[in-house]
């Protein structure tokens, strides 16, 4: 059986879903070997018969499964004898609370940075389609949404402080090894990092070495995520 | 063996210490009885024979351990058989980033909220220390560091949010059950409470029904806790 994993890609293959991370990151704690097959933005309904809106979409011995929270909850269920990608009740509850983190005090923030960057990213034939379809989701136009960007980035870098007192004590955020709340913040450094040349943060900063111990985990991913510099 | 957990009272026996609540929390979740000793500020350094400058600070077995984490920390380690406040590695590494985030999300902006409430909670003979301490750790008059309260009040309701999305999956942030994560963030909800005339939330919120049930729990804590009102 190969598990077939649909992703997102770019103009020079750049893979910026931080959601598609999500699952290579799932995949890959599970040390399940799989293929990334690219598409663009308009190929997205045509995936797996139909019916998916968005990726990641994972094919598994003849299953289809959207999002990457199901497709982690799928692979914890379907392989309780691989290293647990949540570490029990407890890290399953931090999972869904980092998730609920994320979107809210790094997505936005970083989309408000970073959303000019991703157009200039994607395919001249789908600028249209990915303009009009943000503009109407953000009711602004794009060049309206980054009008405050440097403050949009202090922000996120601001949102990360946390992290930074969690590492001052343990290797990971999950502690002594990575787990999916790892996976959750990294998701989002890789997205910001596949398509803007803005750097984010300092190469002194903990959340810095942090990101380099996650990336040394998984070099399939390191090796398959694009950037325009080194470093979150 | 009588527990003793030392902690800071203020005018009409309010008790306002979100760390104190911490330690309380811990102490109920392993079903230990304990005798809470009220002190003021300029008690603290007499407690058990000196050394500390903070509360709280629990006497256990002839040994004396200040700090609401190492509190924990000891507790969980000398009763192991008993509830665990973490619920394994992952979970503990939830409690440590949950801790973080509660720092810098909850209480720096409830403190520009709240903190002229604490100095008018304080008895007269602690409002000159009070002022004095606090003003030189802030940079600031008391009247200055609350000047915004109402944009800072939105902030901290705006904090809450990765709250709510995960309490729409899960009736505690740990999960199915309350462990030390529900405790970091119910401590700062009472700490408001026991000296702000201020509502934090609505009835309705989500946060509101989670407070109301981690409550429940623990009703010597629900009876124990000041307020002006009921609620979060």
């Amino acid at each position: 059986m190969t598990i077939i994993l649909h992703e997102l890609a770019l103009r020079g293959d750049a893979r910026p879903s931080p959601f598609c991370w999500h699952a290579r990151f799932s995949l890959a704690h599970k040390n399940l070997p799989y293929t990334a097959v690219p598409t663009g933005f308009t190929g997205i309904p045509g995936i797996a018969g139909g019916g998916h809106k968005t990726v990641p979409v994972m094919e598994h011995a003849g299953k289809t499964i959207g999002d990457s929270w199901a497709i982690a909850e799928f692979l914890e269920a379907t392989y309780p004898d691989r290293p647990s990608l949540f570490g029990g009740a407890a890290g399953k509850a931090y999972a869904v609370f980092m998730r609920s983190w994320g979107l809210t005090a790094l997505r936005l923030p970083m989309l408000k940075v970073i959303l000019m960057d991703i157009y200039n990213t994607v395919p001249a034939e789908e600028q249209t389609y990915f303009r009009t379809s943000r503009e109407q989701r953000f009711g602004a136009k794009l060049e309206e949404f980054v009008a405050n960007r440097d403050e949009s980035a202090a922000a996120v870098r601001a949102n990360l402080e946390p992290l930074r007192a969690t590492l001052a004590e343990q290797p990971y955020l999950s502690g002594e090894t990575a787990l999916y709340p790892d996976y959750v913040v990294a998701g989002y450094l890789l997205w910001w990092r596949a398509v803007s040349p803005r750097r984010l943060l300092e190469s002194d900063d903990p959340v810095t070495a942090w990101f380099q111990r996650v990336m040394a985990l998984y070099p399939r991913i390191a090796a398959d995520s694009t950037r325009a510099w080194d470093g979150p």
